[in-house]
């Protein structure tokens, strides 16, 4: 058996997600598909992060295993020229020991979150970023941001659906970068409740649009409250970029 | 009689080009379509340049008459609103003089061509970029494009379809810029003849891939002829990025 570390880019818009689904496509499925017919064997892939519908990847982490021999560039090249024309790119392939897990061995996880502020719809990037047509405060957001960092419950800023087993997180990094009328929010941390990246996100942006003041955030932290969030943001601007393991 | 000057975002992909086409879409008509409807009276749309199937904008320039009174930044709203959910975006919309003419009164020209260079397949991209799986030597690209800088004949660079009196043209930019595995070539001029870029840009891809010398490009040149040219880019790493106007 040999185990095959991915890195994945992906771009979310026509997926349910990464995860397998009944009602429609997935990142997984896509994977998964064209790695049996390579290996002719069924094949299970496991990533570091399972990114909801219409949400996107440029460095997701993966995994799969095989009982076949083949080289790990000849699996990417395969991968790759089976995936067409799904919007899926496999960008490096390695062989890794066999307890290293995409997901569990994963110490940080890294996502972008892209907003721009302009009038007009956007063309190139429509699904891939979220369009306020005001425009916002990059220093207050990111005033406002400096009150998630550290080790809070975040429960305002979970999913009802979320499956972990506490609220605990420790965030490491809230960043609002911006250049012109674009602006970045990076997030970073060893794990994220569900949604809790998107709902951070449309808090930051009312404190952009000064309908939150940025000690609003605090406030809405300190709830421990679904009821406090201010605006869960839409997938289209969410990109996950980087999973971090020890050996890295 | 008012005339308004537009500055237009496309993503072309989805089109046969600027220009109106009985055999498809074009970027013209869904403009003209959108304000005819908005004005109820038949508009004709002017451009600064007739970009070619697949090519891209983000900064085209263009402009419409109307016997109608309508405020630019409601005309504006208005044709962005119509305009969905074709990928054409109008940036900015102005009152000009009407003597002002989004091609005869245009003194420069400006386009960026995009080249990715690594092994797999465009995602987020895919259209948007040329590909080339190799890596590129994007210092041999910037001298051998030194040499088509100034007043030259460019027939070389030139379609058999280009309707042009002369091939007499001055290149005042063709600059090559890296970034990681992100190469774009800067092109400027008053005017340029039909596929120069795209001509242009395919021979630096041979230089930068060392089957061509930096030289290659001036002894290209100096043929004169079109059957001396390497290569022709394809059109999905094209954009129209700026047109300038005396009053700017």
């Amino acid at each position: 058996m040999t185990r095959f570390a991915l890195t994945v880019e992906y771009d979310g818009r026509p997926f349910m997600g990464w995860q397998r689904q009944k009602h429609g496509p997935s990142v997984q499925q896509a994977i998964e598909e064209a790695a049996a017919t390579i290996l002719g064997e069924t094949v299970q892939v496991q990533a570091a992060g399972r990114t909801d519908a219409g949400v996107h990847a440029t460095g997701m982490r993966a995994h799969l295993d095989t009982s076949r021999t083949i080289a790990p560039f000849r699996l990417m090249e395969a991968l790759n020229a089976r995936l067409r024309p799904a919007p899926v790119a496999i960008l490096a392939c390695d062989e890794v020991a066999d307890d290293w897990h995409a997901r569990f061995s994963c110490i940080a996880r890294h996502y972008e979150y892209r907003i721009v502020s302009r009038r007009a719809p956007l063309t190139f990037e429509a699904g891939l970023a979220w369009r306020l047509a005001m425009s916002l405060d990059a220093a207050a957001m990111q005033e406002g941001a400096a009150h998630l960092l550290g080790r809070h419950d975040f429960t305002t800023f979970r999913s009802a659906h979320c499956q972990a087993d506490s609220p605990l997180r420790t965030l490491d990094r809230l960043e609002v970068i911006a250049a012109g009328e674009r602006i970045s929010v990076f997030a970073s941390a060893r794990s994220f409740l569900h949604h809790q990246v998107r709902s951070m996100v449309g808090c930051l942006a009312l404190v952009g649009q000064g309908k939150w003041h940025p000690d609003d955030m605090r406030v809405a932290l300190e709830a421990r409250d679904r009821t406090a969030l201010g605006h869960n943001a839409p997938p289209d601007g969410l990109f996950f970029t980087r999973a971090d393991y020890p050996a890295d």
